[in-house]
């Protein structure tokens, strides 16, 4: 027999930032601390959700690799753990990688929520672009050379030659680019841009495996980054830095001045 | 007379987020926490240090506003208090709004340190935009239909014509735009994006000292934004958003369907 709350309970999208511990808010460490029912995606690491002291149910509600699940059937499954579990006076929380609202698709989940008028809370996290610029040492916006930082990802990568204009003509303006999931599109992209900017004063960083103990940088112009990588493979998953100054702040000032130094 | 310890210290450089000190990260709190030495900025308020438990020498380097300091002063005296404390054993937190790499200036003060050979930490903060978007349910970015989101700034939106094209164009292409201290500017930019874009479905999110308990969320579409904020001007700070979704979730959901809503 299940006993059911008068109460209801508490619905809490947290983002779990790129994986180390450290890297949770108060606030995100807080509400997995006192949750009744956690579910994870897949990207979250055990190690984050056990530090915080948790003592939740967790579930997995990411879809496996390889696995049968569609996405409606996964959004169905979700939404009935987050209504059941309010209904029963359960304090869950949603934990997705990163932020909720960059790349999160939190949209999605949350949608049924707000038809069915069942109010939540969100908790930001620290995004692994920003988490790779801070651990690697890679600015993503400079006074006078770098106004501007575009957030996006291989899969958007894949519009065709208008964005790849539109993506040229920002690098060139000294926009910086942080691309999530674009190990695959890197390959497209990287030989389109070239043609379309200056491919040695463009610099791209990698960053595998952001935050967590195996974390790798790897960088080199824009004109060299393919066969770079082909040298050094990556692990996943891994985010990459485009630029005018995309390489870490020591390796850049060991170097002759670049061409934009004199605006400094 | 100073004892100079034989020791060498340590330098952090910290985003402290929006303001709220729910939103610090754990590592960020431990590091105020463990400081001798606080360097802060005018817009990180005194209670989040406070709330840390610090009990580090606090002081503000940030200009004043009014003040007569030259950015170049400034700057020498940032790095005094960084490379002294450090000869004297100090452990020294350089405390900065939001990220340090999101609009934080964190290269200028970072260059003479690497040049001096001093090795540094790097600890990231939630940057407005993206507090501001989970707290006001607005979302970034989504499948389908907005593909990236692009951080800019106020003082960005002055570079002219070409600029206002290439943010119409991102508009127009379901790219989110998050705008920091952008109240004056957007006076000149909304005329101008107006006559580029389908101003009635690109919508404004103006989000007034976000995370503060006086957040307050006001939204137009783009057509009526400078109308709406004429009639109810917001303190600062204030952080936009722009785009084809940039309004509160449940507002969203409460209306007739947008011209994308076919596409999710």
């Amino acid at each position: 027999m299940i006993t059911r709350s008068s109460k209801l309970g508490h619905i809490c999208f947290v983002g779990a930032g790129p994986g180390d511990p450290e890297l949770l808010t108060l606030r995100a460490a807080d509400r997995l601390r006192t949750a009744d029912l956690i579910l994870r995606d897949i990207l979250v690491p055990d190690e984050l959700i056990a530090a915080t002291g948790a003592r939740a149910q967790v579930v997995n509600v990411g879809r496996l690799c390889g696995g049968e699940e569609t996405q409606e059937a996964r959004l169905a499954r979700i939404h009935a753990w987050l209504i059941e579990g309010y209904r029963e006076g359960r304090r869950i929380v949603r934990l997705k990688s990163g932020d909720p609202f960059i790349f999160g698709r939190a949209v999605e989940e949350l949608q049924r929520l707000i038809e069915a008028d069942i109010p939540f809370e969100c908790v930001p996290g620290i995004t692994a672009g920003i988490a790779a610029a801070n651990l690697a040492q890679i600015p993503l916006t400079e006074r006078y050379t770098s106004p501007s930082v575009l957030f996006c990802t291989g899969q958007t990568a894949g519009g065709g030659t208008d964005r790849i204009e539109a993506w040229a003509s920002l690098l060139r303006g000294g926009t910086t680019l942080v691309l999530y999931m674009g190990l695959k599109a890197l390959a497209h992209i990287a030989p389109r841009l070239q043609s379309a900017v200056p491919a040695d004063e463009i610099h791209v960083s990698a960053i595998s495996q952001v935050s967590a103990p195996g974390q790798l940088v790897v960088h080199a112009p824009l004109s060299r980054v393919e066969a770079t990588l082909s040298e050094r493979p990556l692990p996943l998953p891994v985010v990459f830095i485009l630029g005018l100054h995309a390489q870490p702040l020591a390796e850049r000032l060991a170097q002759p001045l670049a061409p934009c130094a004199n605006h400094e």
